[in-house]
């Protein structure tokens, strides 16, 4: 379609307008990928955009407090947020209106966030999201379900060799806090391990204790999971460090047998933006330079224990190559609207004549109908 | 699903969340209605749910102002609006990227607005729309093709009998004007109109100039639109309403052509809230109680004539009879997963038991598969 660049002051910065044929395309992705959800038990709720911030930055949503637009709610004259995220709302959901439905709960959700302030890798400051949340269960099948259930997603709608990153953002702090690390070290070796600098995290250890000795082996370990899972193995890890290694391992278990196709990495140490999870957290990246296309893992919904996993159908239009567009047909006057209604049928568009002045190119049609009602597609 | 009533502090008034299997019913519907909308070469834009709120309130949106929750920005430190109505923005596409696409230019939208306050009879603060624009030809065929595509939308989504009731907003003003009514007898006579109070109309044109003592046999035709045309046509008109009234003819005459099933209502004085309407205005009728499914008609978008059509989710949702409930299928440990995979492509939903507690019943399925692998409905 026709697309002048935009006045840079037309819209306020990281807010944008979809124009066709991306709009409908990613309303399709999103369909395609609640339907996924849809099958396998994930049923759709729709929180509003607008609640009490109480509410909002309760559990899980206080990670993005200061990234939400705050109302007063004239009504009430309570504030209320915009919300940045959904996860904290279906928490919400499960805790008070769906408080006696039998668990596990399967939910999904698709719709749009809201942020304060974007980034300079990531400017918008609307975002679509569509996810899934299985409440209830602390089962490492219950992480790998929701995983598989993305990676089947992803497939419908032609994201076909996805990598799933597994972090253990609990791995780390349960090193150092075996090892006596504290202070000032910690937040030095924290950073350390953030820029994955490892001539620097492995000076840092020799001054700690023995548990965090392993750390230096655990960050050249990230890489393909069976690889990352035998450092965990061979690695001399305290008790709750094994528990966390011997989780993740029961997770990458599950998930082979249910997606035996799907390229997993595991890095043991990273634990950066992952401040709410309790369990494995998990990014998945699409091939090539589509990036980060997901986010999820097991965190506290309320009260309860789930995991899920948030898909970014932004991000996501950029990973999927375009459908053909759609055959646009022109319907001159007095076309048959029989046959009209046969192409509609057919998943044409039939584009009708409102004035001797529309004309099949002025309509942007691709086709005409022949005298046999046949169409036949227009040269270029 | 169970349903705990809601508590009545959780939410702020008049926004909600759609619950299973509501939320995805309501997205079926408006997927379905956009997809009609495609069809006949409306293609859907997505503008942001917030913009700098000059560009908000141009046009047809200075209606909505008092109705917006406004938002300062801070990055650019504007004032921002979150929508109260799509069209605004639509027409702000139109003008601006879409300015060197050729017209007439279809396009259509769906997604959520929001209000700063409900009324009594309609609490929701945050509705959902989904609509169509048609922009450029000042044409009777085309406001007849925005009520005869969503007529189509209305009954791919099995609203099977509405009624279009079509009002003509310049009407009134029109021979008001050439009977020289003004100032406070204008205003009582304006009310008598609104309120269809026709002793009081019938008493008030008595001191009006002759142009006026059409209004209490309009406002008598109102009804089927046959009738009323048939009223308008032997109605001594002078010109401005002789055309305004010529204009609804012809707007019939191509519903008639296009949608020869529909049922056409017409109220040829009735003027109450459309403000910023420049020919026909449309409202949809569900049957029975259903009440307003939809509304649009004849305005400027920006500096060009439009029509469109905004259909109300919300309100379709509750005229809709509901579709029968996926069947979903409990998914015990070691149940071939090329078996689960044919059940999805079914359309089922495939539950699967994530732990020995998880039963069919606690997992809510309605069918278990036989020792054949064939679902069996369970026994309510």
């Amino acid at each position: 379609m026709t697309d002048d660049p935009p006045s840079p002051a037309l819209l306020p910065a990281g807010l944008s307008d979809l124009l066709p044929p991306e709009a409908e395309r990613e309303a399709a992705l999103v369909e395609a990928m609640v339907a996924v959800f849809g099958r396998h038990g994930y049923e759709r709720v729709k929180p509003p955009l607008l609640e009490f911030e109480d509410s909002l930055f309760a559990g899980s949503g206080a990670a993005l407090a200061d990234q939400t637009f705050r109302l007063m709610d004239p009504v009430s004259q309570r504030m209320m947020g915009l919300r940045a995220d959904t996860t904290p709302q279906v928490a919400r959901i499960a805790a008070t209106r769906l408080a006696r439905t039998p668990r596990p709960l399967r939910l999904s959700y698709a719709g749009q966030v809201l942020r304060v302030r974007g980034t300079q890798l990531a400017p918008a400051r609307q975002l679509p999201q569509a996810g899934i949340e299985l409440i209830g269960p602390d089962l490492p099948e219950a992480d790998a379900e929701v995983a598989a259930v993305a990676a089947e997603a992803l497939a419908a709608i032609g994201i076909a060799d996805p990598t799933l990153d597994i972090t253990l953002p609990r791995l780390s702090p349960a090193l150092l806090d075996a090892a006596g690390v504290e202070g000032e070290a910690r937040r030095r070796l924290a950073r350390a391990l953030d820029r994955k600098d490892a001539a620097a995290v492995q000076a840092l250890v020799r001054e700690a204790g023995e548990a965090a000795h392993v750390l230096p082996g655990l960050l050249a370990a990230a890489g393909p999971a069976e690889g990352a899972l035998a450092a965990l193995e061979d690695a001399a890890l305290p008790p709750a460090a094994r528990a966390i290694a011997d989780n993740a391992g029961a997770v990458i278990a599950a998930l082979r047998a249910r997606a035996p196709g799907l390229r997993i990495t595991l890095d043991p140490v990273e634990f950066r933006g992952f401040r709410y999870h309790t369990g494995v957290a998990f990014t998945v990246f699409g091939a090539g330079a589509t990036g980060e296309i997901a986010r999820g893992g097991r965190y506290m919904s309320g009260e309860e224990c789930a995991t899920g996993m948030t898909l970014y159908p932004d991000a996501l239009l950029r990973g999927v190559p375009p459908a053909p567009p759609r055959p646009r047909v022109f319907l001159a006057f007095g076309t048959d609207p029989a046959l009209a209604r046969a192409l509609r049928a057919k998943g044409m568009a039939t584009v009708a004549q409102l004035s001797p002045a529309d004309t099949a190119q002025s309509l942007r049609c691709t086709h005409i109908l022949d005298a046999a009602g046949t169409p036949r597609a227009l040269k270029e």
